[in-house]
């Protein structure tokens, strides 16, 4: 299991890490929403779209396996992320750690926030959840986050793939 | 939840899809050891991680969200995939569908099989599992997954990136 809050430092000072609550879901529909590849995606930060936010969080809430983080500077949440432990049978049955929706907010990045999240993610958080392997997609516009991830020591040895399901349902 | 066993057609004939037992383990590493990717990855069926396979098989079947399928054709398993659903905040809380360590075995590739079975994942599995988005990746060498992947409607939107945890750790 995962131990938190955690305390981690950045070149901007100290912050915590520590695990979303509702309480938090505005601040997360902030961060999604100021985000170009994702507003294009549908997350425009709508009052509309709030219940499905807030399912969204309760579903990952409930999941001993998802885990809801953010990060938090001076009251802020300044970053968030998804942790999902999956079991499989590739790899010789390896456990993969997937990290999902990783943002920083932009005021503080290139502080080393996002560089200390993933090594808690890597040197912490996976042992601790018995993992293999960490995976991630980015999406192919991200040029400098996979600059950033191929940094940490990731391998982008991957073709990430998506299907809408109604596109699905409706060829 | 999913409806199973479910019969599946194919040019080479009718097949079964149903959930994978432990009495499928021997057929299930052989299929991933009969793949030169997958080999070069540590999956060379070696007797001595038969045990992990089978800890990675059980953690599958203990987790309500994971799903390990197996086709069935005259008594022999034929092709394996495993389905994981995700709950998430990102493009408005989607609830993701993500198809892992798909193998069909050699000797029936190009049989219609593989396409019927992802498009039971996308007809069938995602909208009885309320996902909204279905999500793989594919080894950047297997170019001809790619293209099947994309004639299935797959958008090719994202880069994948693995680390594993023995390397980070070293680091």
């Amino acid at each position: 299991m995962l131990t938190l809050p955690v305390a981690l430092t950045s070149h901007a000072g100290p912050f915590r890490l520590r695990e979303a609550s509702a309480a938090d879901l505005d601040a997360l529909i902030a961060l999604l929403s100021n985000d170009p590849v994702s507003v294009a995606r549908g997350d425009a930060g709508s009052s509309a779209d709030r219940d499905a936010y807030a399912q969204g969080l309760a579903g990952i809430d409930a999941d001993p396996r998802n885990t809801q983080l953010v990060a938090e500077r001076d009251g802020d949440v300044v970053a968030m992320l998804q942790l999902t432990a999956i079991p499989g049978l590739a790899r010789r049955g390896a456990t993969r750690l997937q990290v999902e929706a990783v943002r920083v907010r932009e005021d503080v990045r290139s502080t080393g926030i996002g560089s200390a999240l993933m090594r808690w993610v890597s040197d912490v958080a996976a042992p601790a959840l018995r993992a293999d392997l960490i995976q991630l997609t980015s999406d192919s516009a991200r040029v400098d986050a996979h600059c950033f991830y191929e940094r940490l020591g990731y391998a982008k040895s991957h073709t990430g793939f998506k299907l809408p399901v109604e596109a699905a349902r409706s060829s």
